[in-house]
């Protein structure tokens, strides 16, 4: 299986997303692109060192501060 | 849907760009490129650390620094 | 030998994988891709500072915060 | 309007360029490369942490410094 | 003579490998690509900030994390 | 005017290079390549946080560390 | 004149390779590659933040991490 194909999977599903810093994204995926792995997530929360800070009705995540996507 | 498509359908709209390092700009999207997703940002204002430091009429906004953009 | 080839090797097998500040994830390597190293973790568990933080039941870790993969 | 657009329309006038570290230039335009996105900068004023530092008659700035260009 | 042959005759022998970030691995070479330099080690054993951390039976390092490779 | 015609035209003349990590090196240029921007210095001075630590003969200075160079 | 040229030419020679992070290796050159400037370094000598840390008979050092090299 390529990591590619658990993302096309997850489509409109609830995926975490965490990035470099201490933040973290949880929120419906709506795409994605290749081999940038830039997404976007729908109806996401922002979280910051554990903490919730914002929520974001739409939100694109560069993909180059991702260390990883649960779906 | 693709990345590239939700910023195209920003255009001459209001947009939140975050940044690495605290920064965050709002402004009125006019325009981007592609691979790099610089962006131009008219009647941007820049918050660094949640605080409003500056009015700028227009800035480009280099890709590679941006964490995420919320239309 | 060809470090692809060990990860090859290591499909369906338990892997420990060293992130870039303090992380690891240790798993069932479920898939990965070429040539980024992107790697598909099954039943996986995170340590931050070798302390256990969270299971997680299927994970995309991005190659380019990879230091080190163990099969 | 493309990112590039914007900064040949502002050859031979004044811009700000906000580096990362808390850098800043202000000078007028007299060149860039694409796609590095390299300046020259003439009479230019260096900030450092908003602090005036030097004048410099005449500088490249390598572009992947470059957080934002404001014409 | 190219870094690449001294690595090449460096195979089924015991190399130190300097990491980013105070570590160091010592083992036995079993295998490279090119031309991320990504490294197979076997029998190795991990120091960080100059500690003996942990043995590893076998170990993929990442190129692009090395500072140095010693034969 | 392109940022690499002004490198060009400051050939045998001295520059003003600034890196990043508080480094700057002054000295007669002798050479540069492209698109790296490595440059030779010749007859050069090394500044460290604004102190001078060293004259070097000649140096090559790789490019991916220079914030500006200024002719 | 080319930074490679000077390099080339440094072949068998004393060369002072300061790295980023305090480190630096003075050796005999003994073989390169382009474009990575991986340089292979005999009997060198490694000093960190300017104290001597070990002598080591043959290294190569990644060229991504160097500063300057100087012949």
């Amino acid at each position: 299986m390529k990591p590619l194909e658990v993302i096309h999977s997850s489509m409109e599903k609830r995926v975490l997303v965490e990035l470099k810093g201490g933040r973290e994204y949880r929120g419906i995926l709506e795409g994605y692109d290749h081999p940038h792995l830039n997404l976007i997530l729908k109806n996401a929360e922002e979280y910051v060192n554990g903490e919730k800070k914002r929520e974001i009705e739409k939100v694109i995540v560069r993909g180059d501060n991702i260390i990883y996507i649960s779906p």
